[in-house]
């Protein structure tokens, strides 16, 4: 912060939202820089067709960043939809299950809304093969090999969960069954393998750009026609047409493609990593040795990319976060189903943001004893 | 145009895209202008959480420009979904039919897309009551009370045909059945009452600002909870989320907002529809008079927004549209369906650019006898 001591005459703030949130402000410069006039065209990019060889060559240069940046093998396609996780979570399950059974490893928030989803659909056995519920989802449940039917469509994850801050570090492996998963909050901040996964999928207004797009990665031969499955909710139809089954979110999809830019120049997806897990240590290091701040999540399933604390006090989580906000660090309230605070730390976010945020909670304890 | 004699040296276009359209540029000014600091925020717009109350003052004062320019009654919900008309193709016999048929006007592309998407679903009756399609879709096919089922769930239309450039000029009025429409291409460019409809929907980008947000206005007792609908098509999730089911597009949220202020600054709706009825009227004039350019429509059912036209000889549009274009009118091309030229008028085309195109035309008739 240039001017902490000022408050109200600080001239930048930190956002912690977890989605939308931050994104780079080079990109936002950008964008800002264009916005009447997208490369000598005197249009903005809001209003090319989605036709014109202006656009087509937008979404072209963004799947060709994000195949490059992510090891995309040549057999997977890349689809630009829109309407969150949350339409995946339906349009999943009617492509894929197909008769046989679906299977969740529950590890929160959001694989529960994807099991409920999946739940809502008729003739398809949905099976929760491992939960940590019982442990209010601050871990990553054990489950083996023994627990996944093979016949099953698909084990289905959530590779980092946004609210409960709880995250695989590895893809599970298991042969002969189909991993798909949730990213939304930790694409391109991870070493995954694509190859390890059947589907993948993202909205993009956490690590990738603005809200209105999510991006689908998914090998070919899960693509398959299904007369069942309405056009609109079908891969193979969005495949078809080339993520133009309808008007594609033109401008969401111009700032992905600056987005994904911004993370080549700054090393890609390894650089990105890194930075997480710099961000995120520097946190956890100093919540753990705090007498005041707790995380609750069992430290091997610690989240990089979404870490909650809190107090142990409820007023004065309060108190923390009215100060936090005062001072310029935004957005840092916890979800209600958790409480306490939250600290989102996506690829935009900058590492001063977190040592700045640190001295802060100093301050703050060293304050409330 | 400033300089259309230069050709290349010119410093300004008239973009007739279909949609994505021409924005107000008063409109991409202000975004531009508070693209990395809204309000004060020291954030973009895209950067704020969709539940921080600046978002939420955006969505609720969008959603109120709107009730107060088409003059919505209280007894319809505004919604703010994605997935453009396409998605509604769906959603609506999907939530509407409940076992009744549902019946469709067929008048042109559009209409056809949605018959198409309402026989993919299984147990719907679909039936085409009247069609346009011998005419290739040049008028509004004639029909009578006679020919409706007042048992159907709902009469559908397509009030604009963005394609063949075809429009009603009145909504038609029959008791006992339930007006369901697409506006896409001519909501607020018209004079339409939403109480003669049950449901309306429209993509934003043509008259509301960029792709990838489409506004559903709805009468409340058309909204039912029905278990067989998946929550992300269904009306009632839908309303009773706010429209925050998923995370919502929140930037072309803001943009919508911003085109709104717009609308009602330069006179609302009515001045909206009488800035269309003058610029289609400047060219229809023109058109008519000419001996080289020719309007197929039936004189009663053209569209204010869209006007196909065509010399007749496929060369000579071809030539045309290359001239046109080095002369900065963009756009101009066709759809591949109909041939020929066509010219998109929506609310933020400017007069002057209509005046520009007939006089680039009359030289073009003159130079080309």
């Amino acid at each position: 912060m240039q001017s902490k001591d000022e408050g109200k005459e600080m001239t930048n703030v930190y956002n912690f939202s977890a989605g939308p949130a931050v994104l780079p402000k080079a990109v936002l410069e950008q964008a800002q820089a264009e916005l009447l006039n997208y490369k000598g065209t005197e249009m903005s990019v809001m209003e090319l067709s989605h036709r014109s060889s202006s656009f087509v060559d937008i979404i072209e240069r963004a799947e060709q960043q994000l195949r490059d940046l992510m090891q995309i093998p040549d057999n997977y396609k890349v689809l630009f939809l829109q309407g969150g996780a949350t339409q995946q979570f339906t349009m999943l399950p009617l492509n894929l299950a197909k008769g046989k059974k679906v299977q969740y490893v529950n590890t929160g928030s959001w694989t529960s809304k994807a099991i409920k989803a999946a739940q809502e659909l008729e003739n398809i056995e949905v099976d929760v093969i491992a939960s940590s519920k019982e442990d209010n989802f601050t871990s990553v449940p054990v489950f083996a090999e023994a627990d996944i039917d093979k016949d099953a469509a698909y084990l289905y994850i959530t590779t980092n969960e946004t609210i409960g801050g709880v995250a695989y570090h590895e893809a599970p492996k298991f042969d002969g069954v189909e991993l798909v998963a949730d990213m939304s909050s930790n694409i391109l901040a991870n070493d995954y393998k694509v190859e390890d996964f059947g589907v993948i999928f993202a909205g993009a207004q956490k690590n990738l750009g603005p809200a209105g797009v999510t991006i689908v990665i998914i090998r070919e031969d899960l693509i398959q026609e299904d007369k069942s499955v309405p056009g609109f909710f079908s891969y193979k139809t969005q495949a078809d047409k080339e993520s133009m089954l309808n008007t594609p979110p033109t401008f969401a999809i111009y700032m992905v493609g600056l987005v994904l830019d911004w993370v080549a120049e700054q090393g890609g997806q390894e650089a990105m990593f890194n930075n997480a897990k710099q961000r995120a240590n520097l946190l956890y290091d100093y919540i753990d040795q705090s007498d005041l701040f707790v995380n609750n999540v069992k430290v091997e399933n610690r989240s990089l990319t979404n870490i909650p604390f809190l107090t142990n006090d409820p007023e004065l989580d309060k108190k923390f976060i009215q100060e936090a906000d005062a001072a310029g660090f935004k957005q840092l309230k916890g979800h209600r189903s958790v409480g306490g605070m939250r600290a989102s730390l996506y690829n935009a976010f900058p590492l001063e943001g977190v040592e700045d945020l640190v001295a802060f909670m100093k301050d703050f304890e060293a304050n409330n004893k």
